[in-house]
C-alpha cells in the first residue's frame, strides 16, 4: 500500500562503480545490517529504472526483460559481468535495497511528523537499506526538507531519490544531510549535471534505458570536472528526457527504447498508446537533438 | 492497484429509501446486470464512509465495530431493519457496488482518453455496479466533466462520488448526464445541501459518522423544499464537516466519534493522532456551532 | 497598485432594489459614511461588471458604452430609470462604492494579518463603502475566512465578492458574518444559486452582460424560492458562464455580446481576439443550452 | 500596468565587467538601439535588486539610499567607480535596460501567444532593451519556453531574467537560444552556481543586498571552473537566501540589511515586519551557516 518497490534495476547499468560492493550478500546479516557491518553501502552511479515489457495480455515478458539486459551489459559499463549475475540472482532472491515513496492518498495529513514516523517505522523493519523516494509529479507531496534531515540520521537510510527537480532544495538536502555522508540521487536526467554539481552522488533516470552510454558519459563529464562539455552533452539530454517522462510518459519511454534496439513494448492500463501526433513529436525531441 | 474499494457502508445509514431496492441479491446476474435486469438501481440517500476501528495491534477490530453499527441501526433511518441485514450480509458476501477512485498515481498521463478507457474496462467487467469517485484532495486529479458525460452512457456505471466541492463543476455535470438519468452523490457534508439544489442525488459523508441524525435532517429539508431550515442547518456543519475532513483528516472522524458515543479509535500508520491542540480546535469547531 | 477598482458597473442591471438606496449622493459625507449615516447600505443584486468597449486605437469608446447602457436600461430591471441617471452621474462623480481586491503580488507574505492591516487602512481612509473583492483564478490569492470575518467587523466595510466558487467556503463567511449583517455576493454566474441557497445576497456576473434577463430571472426564481425551476436555469447557464470566463474569458465575453444586440469589440493587448475554432465552441456552448 | 520596472540597480554591483560597456550612453539613439548599434550589450554578472529604504510616513529616504549605495560601492567590485558615477546618472536619465515581468492577472488566457505578442509589442516601443522576468511565485505564471525562443530573436530583447528556480527548464532556454546569444541570468542566489553550470551568465540575487560580497566569490568561483569550491561555498548561500526571499520575504531582506551594515528599515505596506519569533530564525539561518 504505501509503495515500497526494489531497486531491482540497481545492477545493470551501473556504470562507475563495481557491483561487487552495491551487491555483497546482505541477507543473512541482523538488521540494520548497513551499519551492524560497519560499511557504506556505495549507491553512487547512474540507474535506470528498468521498463518491463509485457505481452499482448499485459503480462511480464521474461524473455524479453531478459534479451533487454544481455544488451545493457553490452554496453561498456565498468561492472558488466558482475550486474548481469546481479540481475540474475535478484530475481531469485529479492532485492538489496527498497526505494521507498512517500505514502500520498491522505497527502493533506502527510506533514513531517507523519511522514519521519512511517519511513522509520519501514527502515526499523526493513531486512535491507531504505532509500527514501520523493516524486511529487506522481505523489503531488514532496518529502520536506526537515523530514529528510530527520531521517538521514536512521542507521538504516542511506540515501534519497528525489525526482523533483528543484535544485536549491536537492543542494540544501546535501548540504545539511553531510554528517551523515546520505547519499542523494538526482531522480531524472533532466537535471542530472545540476545535481552533481550541488553534490549528488548519482541518478535514476529513466532516459537510462534509451540513451544509457550518454547518460553514463555525462556523469564522467561530472565526476571528472569536465563541467563544459558536461553542460553542452546536459542540454542536448534535456528534450529527449522530458519527451520520456512529464511530457509523454512511460509510453514514449517504451516507444524510445524499440527505436533504439530494446524492447520496450505496449503499456498496462490506464496508460494509453502514443497518437501519432506525439510518436512524431517524440521522434523530433530526440532528432533535433542529434541522437536519431 | 487502482483503489477499488466496496461500498460496504452503504446499508446503515440510509435515510431515504429502503434498502431493499438498493440490495437486491445481484450477485447471480449475468452482467452488467443492473442494465440487464432493467431496473434503475437508486443510490440517492446519505451515506457515511464507517469509520473502521482497530485493535491496539492496528488490526481491524470487528467487535467494536460491530456495536458502531448496531448503534447506527438504532438511529430512526427509514431502514433500520433491512440496513443491519444488509451489513451483515455484506460481511459474508461482498459488496452490492463498488466505488471505484480515479487512477492518479502517472496523474501527468491520466487524460479523459485514459481514465475513460480504464472506468471502461473496469466497468465492463465488474459483477456489480460502478459509481465512479473523484477525490482530488486525496489524488491531485479531478475526473474531467467530458470524461464522466462519457461514462455515464456506460450500462453499468450508475453514477459519481465527487469530494471536490466545486459547485459548479457538480452542477454541470448533472444537467449533462440528465438523458442518462445518472446519479451524482456529494462527497462531503460541506456542500450537501448545495449540491441537493443543484440535482444531487445524496451524498457520502464522514461527518455522518458522528452526525449522523443531522446530516439526514438536513437532507430532508432539502428534499422537502424547506431551504431556508436547511440553510441555517448546513452552515452549522460546515465547521465540524472541514474539522473532521480536511482540516484535522480522519485522526479527528476517530475523536469525535468518541464523543458521539461510537468507537473511534486510533488511526493506522502513517495517520498520526491528533495533538492536545488540535484536539482542543476540533472540540471548538463543534460546540461553537452548538453540537457540544 | 493595490488593484483599488470602482464598482461602476452597479447601476445598470440592479434587477432587485431600488438604485435610490444604493446610489445616495454620499461624496459630501464624512467618513466612513455608511457608518455616520447609521444607515445600511444594501448592495444584493446581480450585478454585470460591464465590459468596455474601445476603439481601433484602444482607447475607451465612450459612444459605444453609452448605447450598451441605452439598452440594459430597456431590461425591464427594477430600477431601470435611476439606474441610468446613476450611470451617467458615475461618469462625472466618481464611484458610490469600491470594489479592493486582494493585493498579490508579494502572494506568499500575504497572510491574513497583512490582508487585514491592508484592507484596515484603506477602508480607514476611504470616502466611499468597500466592498472585499477575492478571485483566486486571477490573484493566485483566496481572502482567508479568518481574515473575512475580521474585516466584517469594519464600519467602512460591507461586503465581498467572492469569485472562487468554493461554495463551502462561501457559506461558511456567511455564516460567520451574520453578526455583522455582512452581504456576500458570488463572483459568477455559474454558483449564483447555490450562493443563494446558502445565504449570499446577489452577484456580479459577467455573464449579466450578455444573459441580463436571464440572471435576473434566476435571482428571482432563488429570491421566491421557487428552486425546481431555479436549478434548471441554473443548470443552463454554466456552460454560457465558463466559456465567457474560465474557458476563453473576456475576448468571449466581448464576442458573445455582439450576438445578443451589445457593443463588445475588440480587446486590449495583453489578451487576444479568439481563434476562429474558439469562436464556434463559444457559440455551440451557448446553442446547446438552447440560448442561440 | 504591466509591471514594467528599471533595472536601476544594475550598476552598484556589477562585479565581473566594466560598467563601461553596461552603461554606455543609450538615448540618444534610434531604436532598437542595442540592434542597431551591432553591438552586443553584456548583462552578465551580479546584480543585487536594491531595497528601497523608506521614511517614516513610507517615502523613499534618498539619503539613506545614497548611503547604501557609497557602502555597495566600497566592496572590491570590478566596477567600482564606473557604478557610482553610472547609479547618479541613472537618478538623473533613467534606466539604461527594462525589466518586464509577465502580465498575469488574467493569467488563464496568458499563453504562449498572448505573451509573445505582448513582449513583442513593448520591446518594438522601448527605446532602450529589453530584459524578459518571468517570476512564477509572485505572478502564478511561467512565461513558456517556446514564448522566450520566439522573443529571443526580436533584436530589442537581449536576455531573461528567470526566478522560477526550474534548473531543467533554465538550461533548456540556455540550450535553445544559443544561436541568439541571448543572456539568462537567476532570478536568485539559491541556484546560481546550478545557473551558471548549464550555462546562465549572472543572477539578480536578493541576497547580494546583504551578502554582496560573497555572492561575487561565487560567482568568481563558478567562472574559473572551481566548482568543488563554488559548491560548497553555494550551499551555505542556500538558507540565508530562501530568508531573505520566499521564506520571509523583502521585511527580511530589510532586517538583515541592517545586521550586515546597511540601511533597510522598515518595508510599506501590506508588507508586515517580521514577528520576533522570525527574525529569531532569520538570523538562526544566517548563524548556522557561518555568517553571523
Amino acid at each position: 500500500m504505501f509503495g515500497v518497490k526494489t531497486l531491482r534495476t540497481v545492477g545493470p547499468a551501473v556504470c562507475r562503480r563495481g557491483a561487487s560492493v552495491l551487491w555483497k550478500p546482505t541477507k543473512t546479516q541482523s538488521r540494520p545490517q548497513s551499519a551492524a557491518a560497519g560499511q557504506r553501502v556505495d549507491i553512487g552511479g547512474i540507474y535506470p529504472p528498468i521498463a518491463t515489457p509485457f505481452t499482448q495480455k499485459e503480462d511480464v515478458d521474461y524473455h524479453k526483460l531478459d534479451e533487454n539486459l544481455q544488451k545493457y551489459a553490452k554496453i561498456p559499463f565498468k561492472a558488466t559481468k558482475g550486474t548481469v549475475v546481479m540481475t540474475e540472482r535478484m530475481a531469485g532472491a529479492g532485492a538489496d535495497l527498497v526505494l521507498v515513496v512517500t505514502p500520498c492518498f491522505y497527502k493533506g495529513k502527510m506533514d513531517s511528523r507523519a511522514l519521519v514516523h512511517h519511513f522509520t517505522q519501514v527502515a526499523d523493519s526493513s531486512p535491507v537499506p531504505v532509500v527514501l523516494y520523493s516524486v511529487p509529479a506522481n505523489t503531488g507531496l514532496d518529502l520536506p526538507v526537515d523530514a529528510v534531515v530527520r531521517l538521514a540520521q536512521h542507521p538504516n537510510i542511506l540515501g534519497l531519490k528525489d525526482s523533483g527537480g528543484d535544485i536549491t532544495r536537492i543542494a540544501l538536502i546535501v548540504h545539511k544531510t553531510k554528517p551523515q555522508d546520505f547519499q542523494v540521487l538526482a531522480g531524472s536526467a533532466g537535471f542530472l549535471m545540476a545535481a552533481y554539481s550541488v553534490g549528488c552522488v548519482g541518478g535514476v533516470c529513466a532516459l537510462a534505458n534509451v540513451l544509457g552510454r550518454e547518460v553514463c558519459e555525462l556523469e564522467q563529464l561530472c565526476m571528472s570536472g569536465r563541467w563544459e562539455e558536461a553542460s553542452a552533452l546536459q542540454r542536448r539530454l534535456i528534450e529527449p528526457n522530458t519527451a520520456v517522462t512529464r511530457k509523454f510518459g512511460i509510453p514514449a519511454l517504451k516507444q524510445a527504447m524499440e527505436w533504439f534496439g530494446y524492447h520496450g513494448g505496449t503499456c498496462r492500463s490506464p496508460l494509453q498508446p502514443l497518437s501519432e501526433a506525439e510518436s512524431q513529436q517524440l521522434r523530433l525531441d530526440f532528432s533535433t537533438n542529434g541522437w536519431l
